[in-house]
């Protein structure tokens, strides 16, 4: 890897234009060398503010001399990409999902064997200050042995009734994160999962064929219990926390405030709401993930690999099946 | 019902003791006329401490002209003293489980019924002003429609094997006040159980047929649904938490502090241990369950109803039955 | 002292009552022998609900056989109450404050050091969990050498104007405590007072001569600065906190919630009230305070002496100069 | 103003260059035209990480068509920079104090008046989003009339003996920031001052003419009594609090944590550190004094004015004079 690594932006939707934006402006060591999106002005916008060029299409990206991409397109677009870039011999930084399809997974996965290039999966989550820190007591024994593990994990209001129609519903849309994360947490693999959802929230997401509250208990191979729950609504905000129990203590990643400022008046205390869109809570997440993708490119060891990629992917459907069939789902049944 | 009710206290064991010297000296409306207990020499401490007469068996009790009778002796001899109690036209306090038998519950239940005296079941977290103030969140719509229900209750160490042997199992023991607290907040029965246990705080507990740490999931008529976990070792104390997530916002009863005080050093800010022991954090709740029942001594209308003490039993079989099938079992394949 | 002590109660208003109830209920080692009030009904309604004679006199409770009185009579009488006892050789437990005058508390103090009785007097907050967490904290060396404390202590609402006029003023009425627990957690002397006062709460207040509002900074002998404030009126409840700052860190009592319920909504997070009234927040303090005064019956050494009782209204009478003058008083100028 | 103003940064230390770099890359509507330092190695970097040129002097950026100037150099250098920023017709953003000494303090208000330039002082934390909340609660009349401020305001470690040589003392250098805060949460000025202060953290402080340990009692115009107390080293991190008391209730800006984790073990529980460095925590208020700024370019009106950089100096200059004399001293004795 040379000293000034360069990286290309594919996808300048939401996520894709964050990513840019922190690479450019608050990421040492690491450059945006163009950017892309098939929405040929969300890419001139973004390319302007940044001062980078604006490729005309994903082949003359893969063609140039940039060290590394960052796939942010739409996930179905995902695994072409990655093989195509894997081929390229790029480093990969790809969002979050790989991928809808089991398979698909598989192909994107061989592709980067096969050449031999490092992969970063966007579980920025990892990266969280507080989360890092629940796994980090988890691992170096705070906690002692692992008995529970508690996911909250609740958006604040549901997104488009478009995004929900190609989510991949659910499950494989934003409880992949919390898969990711009690894997992360307990550093121990899923056996069984049982999962119970309902439409609550709003009817049109019923409509479309998917659910907005779910809970979800599993079984790992190291006898702990994970407890995730989401919800599409939490009118108070992004509720994030992670609560893990064991044998000598606890350690709770609570939610931040907006701000700490706490108003006492004779109907009691009033503290500010958590933040309420993810980018006000995961900015700096995001950051820290920056951070581990440089270290990864002169290591070519990568802090979330592919197989960190494929394995939320199994939880969800194995939650999608347990669903459908009201009853806790064996892993290997999947997988 | 006369002015001045008087109520006689069978059984001075640990809890009876402390009924008896709570009702004798700080429950305004009702005093303690006699006390007993199989085992004389603690019947006789706890009565010559309080100044009131130890009677030499049941039966005399019964036969008394007491107005209430406190049944706090051993679960097995629960339903044989609320016959004789009914029949005797005492008002009846109870303390839970009203039996680990659901045949013994109905026979109690019918028998108080065919009196037609009012009874108490001793559900005392129900009185905890933090949990209470939870349900009442929940049922004055603070919460809106509720969606999910999430209870914790963590005892800070396992009791004796010799009272392992005698509780009938930890769901029935231990989590039934959990299953009346599901029931409490949501004020919906419950349709569907699946539960997961495991022995990790101690191999004694399993050899003793029994499990110390278990997580259940349990769908209610009104679509919430309730996630409980349980162990018996919490090493950092006697944690206690309701938190009710609806429509409109979440209520969250968090555990209360040893006391206030906060050290602040570089290595962090650490606050005091929460209660250890379920005496320091449920004292006021157990008086606010006598207030209750000395109301309900006038109005006729206890707050916890035989029906409260027969419910969670029936979930308690259930969760034994899907722990045993590894399946959710319908409430209705119980009872 | 006799194995089973006996102590009479003199004065029977909202604090002598409390502590009357408290020692016949709830204080082992302890009991009531008499009560005794000017105002005869209430003294017989108190003796009535605990079943203890009432005293024509406090001369004949000074000639009776009690092994202890608690005198809990208005201010104006303490003194000679106290010199009573001490001739009629009765340990003495003292509502705070001593006296409003000086040489009226060294009258008090000559008796009792004449007589060689042991006497305890009222500053209950010294046995409040948090704030003695605090001074453990400061004495055992956990915040290092002391450089500031800071005492936040405010009522919920003023009392009657008839109160505040035989109060001697919020200064020795109510900073008294204060000032002695500035004494308590530094264990240093104060050599220098700077106050500043107001009428903000009501004008009323002003009008009877008194303040309602007031800041102190204090100098100690260790060089610690000590700042207290005061107000008559803190709508959000009683508000009580210390805060003991020093080279190695800092130790805080926060105030404890009525309940522990947050309730979270779009508007935030709202935690319950701190505790209203003084006995909603002290009642244990109480109780560890009448547990200190057995434990100095036995061992002739009580916790807080009659020095302890002197010392605060000497930094009344400086903060009054203070006040009265807009100048730093020097501690020596006073006594 | 132009659409798209520049901005030359003058002093690019610590403070200068974290202004250039977030103005260069964070801040939108502004842009750096070129940087400066007497050390010219320092401006060098600065200039080639953001890619903007390095000025030779001060006076070819006066000279030059930006339309700011950001002065961050040294203390002494101020108020030459902003007469000739004035005469120049540059918009001008001058780090605090604006000087150590009142008439030049008043010569370069004069300069800046005559130019009728907009003018903005740095003081940041009006920005930060706890303390700005407190502001608005009282603003707004959600504490009611205000009774009392305290201000909590500590560093964690002491400066380089050499930066306190050139600092003025810590009532100018660094409780310059709370006198300000006072003026800006009251909305009233102060008339009087009294303080205490100590060498408690390092004796080279004390040997270098400085105090390292202080507490200021302040009175307002509106009757409000403020507490400001100040130290160079709290080893548990950067605290910073304010805490507006009224009639109506109160609110109190609490130090934010490093992460939200807390671990709970048989030892109670900890929380994160505070942050340690004042760039920690206030990075965001640096932010938002720019967003000010740069309305303020277009608005004509400066949301910290030259007399609010005049103000706190007269307070400091005032708890100077209250040191060494030991009396209150009534702010007209200064200014």
């Amino acid at each position: 890897m040379p000293d000034n690594p360069t990286i290309a932006v594919l996808g300048t939707g939401r996520i894709g234009k964050m990513h840019a934006e922190l690479v450019a402006r608050q990421v040492p060591g690491l450059d945006v060398s163009a950017v892309f999106d098939v929405y040929t002005e969300g890419a001139e916008a973004v390319g302007a503010d940044l001062g980078v060029p604006v490729a005309a299409n994903a082949e003359e990206i893969m063609a140039s001399d940039c060290d590394a991409v960052a796939i942010c397109t739409s996930t179905d677009t995902h695994v072409d990409l990655v093989v195509a870039a894997a081929e390229a011999g790029k480093a990969i930084f790809l969002e979050k999902p790989v991928s809808l399809d089991l398979a698909e997974v598989d192909r994107a996965l061989a592709a980067v064997d096969a050449a031999g290039v490092p992969m970063q999966v966007g579980f920025n989550r990892r990266f969280d200050a507080a989360h890092a820190s629940v796994k980090q007591a988890v691992a170096n024994g705070e906690c002692g042995d692992l008995h529970m593990l508690r996911i909250t994990s609740r958006d604040p209001a549901p997104p488009p009734i478009e995004y929900i129609n190609v989510s991949g519903g659910m499950f494989r849309d934003m409880t992949i994160h919390d898969f990711d994360m009690a894997r992360f947490v307990t550093g121990s693999e899923v056996t069984e999962v049982f999962a119970k959802a309902a439409v609550r929230v709003d009817p049109a997401i019923g409509e479309a064929g998917d659910v907005d509250t779910a809970v979800i208990m599993m079984t790992h191979e190291n006898g702990c219990i994970t407890t995730i729950d989401n919800t599409r609504q939490a009118v108070y905000g992004y509720d994030q926390r992670v609560e893990a129990f064991g044998s000598k203590g606890m350690a709770v990643s609570e939610n931040p405030r907006s701000h700490t400022t706490e108003i006492h008046t004779a109907a009691g205390t009033n503290q500010a709401t958590i933040p309420y869109f993810f980018l006000e809570r995961y900015i700096p997440s995001y950051l820290a993930e920056w951070s581990g993708f440089v270290e990864g490119l002169s290591t070519g060891v990568m802090p979330v690999t592919g197989i960190d990629g494929r394995a939320p992917l199994v939880l969800g459907l194995a939650a999608m099946k347990s669903v459908e069939e009201n009853r806790p789902v064996a892993v290997n049944e999947i997988a």
